[in-house]
């Protein structure tokens, strides 16, 4: 029995591999494209990954949205986190099911959308985030993506401490990531992890010697590289456009204060 | 209350950046390296995090294993899927927990070990491996991971079919992923990821062109870089060796067959 | 005695890093941007690197026209091939004063610019170009770059064979390089180069092959990613955006036909 | 006429792409290799690109000596600049035949031979070390490469000034380079280059600071990276291992300082 669209599931509707949108099911719903209208109380019933015409005769695919889908329709025009740097953070970080996560700043929750997916059920994310406006979008795109229940979002300034304690990881994207480094140290597990994403090298050099004083250990600094290859029979080549940098991402693991 | 280390837990006793054990802990057991031997039995109790020091002086830090640990430490000099790689698999490949995956090949267990962390606790991997020497050692290696229990090793050949249905996802790190193609197609649920994992380009082209004749849309062919940043105040620059490249990774979603 | 301008000669001005003019310094010539307009006729008699102003006070600098410059003003909207290629191609294709070197196709004269400027003055470029219109542009921007001297246009298809013998390299910029290879043999010198700039794989695997039968050595395929760096005090990255791709440069040397 | 192999010539003999050797063509001299031992003086009266065997049956062929050759095995054992960058150094530098360089320092005489190649016949490398002993080995390398006349090795501090005046680039290879750049922008003409390669980026940021207050302008720093491809049928890829970094290169010209 495969799965099939029902009222109120979010469905991403698929042109081409540049032009996808994302709708909720709903009766009487119309989604207007360039390409003309697509009925979208007509897909309730059927299976995701079926074919549908808009009136113009444009064929779109209705897909059941990925967890890059939820990543990447929660930007609203904000610069946002790339899924190929949540992917490092969430294996190279050591979140997975069960994990407690700080998190800081929220922004509108592409990645904690993502950590709160990889959490899920057992564990929880803590979100931080000073900008109360940023909260309701971060709210909504959560509730979207279905994990809501898995976080608690903190209209609290990170700077000044993290409540919790005993947690697995604690994830930075931030502008200051290296004033959280002792706070980070307490709030961790033994073995827990820092993970801290930025977009310049002078934040990496300041939070990487923060870290060094702070008992943390194994730190490593890495950036990653995506190149699309566009796979053609007699044509093929990487993509002639690439981003070239989104960030550098910072990895430690807390060791014990050593007692003297 | 911190996590502290009991009889039987792996531990992942770290040197430096380069130099890392992973050991049981376990009553009478000592490490012995080339920077003297620790006695493993001492951390029982300990914290994780907690430094150790070898009989000649050598500090060490007992680390909870992460996943990537398992990852690496499933080698056995075998090649084995990068951690990077897996990364990406997992997130763009929209793995997650609850997820019902089909893997091949099982190898070391590597791919398999990530796999079945990401999916617990109410998702499973079943995975395919042809060798059956290699199925004992991947036994181990998911064992000593702790999720032996969310996985279903299978001697099968899955060139010729894949018993399952209504999958999540299919995920292929074996020489000939084409051939796979049409099975995949209906083992998934609609709307269901296709992935494979391949170090040449002929691979890749053989592979996409299968896809595209058997009603998968979205494909798309990625490879991934990973730097790392040698940090040091006044000596910061990128390391000088790098992997430059270990595969590509080719993902595609189920669209419904059309019916005319 | 520093350089002057002096009438006749090509000036760029240097606006910022992304605008530049490149204007013939002439009496009663006007170059108008939207900055405002700069009388270039001012700049004859001036150092190059003056700083002059529009009417708009914007300020330009008179830089004298480097070889990447004139290589990039030679597009005029056609696909070129970039500077980066360029360098490598010249230096590991073993492209110096006094080479003799056949090139095709000639297309706007971007690479014939670079050839022809490195050849002089004792060497000389043979470049083969079918499509006649394109010659007339090329032999302008070379008179533009002062080497036209050094090359000897020819409207000529290199598929049905090299004219030259003796010759350092062969350079090839042409949808279907593998066709010339036996050419290339016969007008090399022994131990003389082949290199072909390529978009696709496919192009290479067929060149590659094609050079293995015919008594190339040491043959190698490159490809060349530039990085740039954002360097500013405190916010120091790599650039956004980046060239993904621009092609594959294939390098062989040639040895003896073998006798048996 | 083809090239032949006289007395007195280097010759590069190749037997795979990872095991060449540069030796002289000399009566009676004998090349011992693992494969067994070649009779040199047997290649001379040869033509370049002949297929020689050692007494064990290995085939080699008798390459000219490229350009790159000459780079490469002028290391002895230091660290050389790559031949990448120091293509991107002569080419996005403005360095062609006629130029007066300036270079520090000399090394073993690697970028020495580079350009000195490149400005020959008319031009002349004016090449600054401190470190006696270098001079004399760096003489021996220009010397085998046959551009020593175009050279003026210089034993003297370059950080305390530059003799020469009028020159088109400074190029720097150095520990300090930011202590150059006002030197430099005395000693070269309006709009002549300054180019330097650095290993780090704390260098490069100190660098970029000191040009942008010394009235030089388009400043530019890149960094590059060369991915090599194994061609071969149905198993082509990139690479497995790749030179991850070598170094930055800053790239600036020369503006009039501004009279008020």
């Amino acid at each position: 029995m495969n799965d099939e669209i029902r009222e109120g599931d979010y469905v991403l509707l698929y042109l081409d591999d540049k032009r996808t949108y994302m709708v909720r099911a709903e009766s009487g719903k119309v989604l207007h494209t360039h390409k003309g209208f697509v009925r979208v109380d007509d897909l309730i019933g059927k299976e995701f990954g079926a074919h549908v015409k808009s009136n113009l005769g444009a064929e779109f695919i209705a897909f059941k949205p990925s967890i890059r889908d939820y990543i990447l329709k929660s930007s609203r025009g904000t610069q946002i986190i790339y899924p190929k740097d949540i992917a490092l953070i969430i294996l190279f970080g050591n979140i997975q099911p069960g994990s407690h996560v700080v998190e800081a700043g929220t922004g509108t929750g592409a990645l904690t959308t993502a950590l709160a997916t990889y959490v899920k059920p057992s564990g929880r994310v803590y979100s931080y985030e000073v900008r109360r406006e940023f909260l309701e979008i971060a709210r909504r795109n959560l509730e979207r993506a279905g994990v809501l229940e898995y976080v608690e979002l903190k209209n609290k300034d990170i700077t000044l401490g993290i409540d919790e304690s005993n947690v697995d990881s604690v994830v930075l994207d931030m502008a200051t990531p290296w004033l959280i480094v002792p706070h980070a140290h307490r709030a961790l597990k033994g073995s827990g992890t820092f993970i801290s994403f930025s977009p310049t090298i002078d934040q990496v050099m300041k939070t990487v010697e923060e870290l060094k004083i702070n008992n943390f250990a194994n730190v490593e600094t890495i950036e990653c590289l995506i190149r699309k290859i566009r796979v053609e029979k007699g044509k093929t080549r990487p993509e002639t456009l690439m981003t070239g940098h989104t960030g550098y991402i910072v990895f430690a693991r807390k060791a014990s204060s050593r007692t003297l």
